[in-house]
């Protein structure tokens, strides 16, 4: 399929509330429980989303399209979420990422971008050149792929009170 | 995690509308995109849930607890969507899963089922004797995996477009 930015917003828009919906008023083993080790909660994803509206998606695609000569990204932090969410309720961090996904929309479309715009480009840290095209899809999968990793985190709760099924229930199966 | 009746009903109650939220107004080709092959598209796998909802999940806990003597279920068609979907729109499949399920729900919370009756058995075409319990923990996956698979198969169709990131979004990596 090829990019269009109008269904990626689309897309990016919904996924405030997929995660509240699928989230919201469950007591908190359901939230907090993670795959084992140092594998992520549906908690610790909503921390994660939460610091990429802040420092990754939108604030790349700026320096894509900004003025500055310098279009090299920050690192981001997989891990700033463990600090940033502390003390804070899961009800606390669904308000704020939606806030800042609202933002982050406002923000996206009054960029204006276009078909030229697309194939602009900033520096990743590992990849090297990458275009706010490619940016843009990345995003996307990714919010998608975190709803992905929510349901599979909250799927294996009940592997072992499913009985013989997991055979079949493929999102038990590791991968 | 054990098994707990009325949080698994708060989480099959909230998958109609996780599944709308998700896909709601999109233009088709995100709906019917598959994996390739014989590979399910959401709307397949709408219309999967809803045949569940009718010849699957409470029809089973209703053979577990009544008064007749054979327990054994009906093998379950895993294709029948595909007859069954025919010519209706996905927002058609998803009033109609949202109906089903709401009745459903209702309809297992009516079966008062306590800590005897979830030992209480069935008899499953290929696993042979499972108790009410396990019947009940693999809805609740069951629906966590389809939304699970959506996003997925969603996800997928960034893939190229993403450019160099799918290094990092496992959604991509096939299982």
């Amino acid at each position: 399929m090829e990019f269009n930015l109008t269904e990626s917003i689309q897309i990016l828009a919904k996924t405030p509330s997929v995660i509240s919906n699928l989230l919201k008023d469950l007591p908190d083993a359901w939230v907090t429980t993670n795959e084992g080790g140092d594998t992520w909660s549906p908690y610790d994803v909503v921390g994660h989303l939460i610091h990429g509206e802040k420092t990754d998606w939108i604030p790349r695609a700026e320096i894509i399209l900004g003025d500055k000569k310098n279009k090299a990204f920050e690192p981001y932090d997989r891990f700033a979420q463990f600090k940033n969410s502390k003390g804070k309720t899961l009800d606390q961090l669904l308000t704020k990422f939606r806030e800042l996904r609202a933002e982050n929309i406002k923000k996206l479309k009054a960029l204006n971008i276009g078909e030229q715009a697309l194939m602009k480009t900033g520096v990743h840290p590992e990849f090297g050149p990458v275009t706010l095209k490619q940016l843009l899809a990345a995003w996307v999968v990714h919010d998608l792929g975190h709803i992905n990793q929510i349901t599979r985190v909250m799927a294996k709760n009940y592997k072992v009170e499913a009985g013989p099924w997991p055979k079949y229930l493929t999102v038990l199966q590791d991968k």
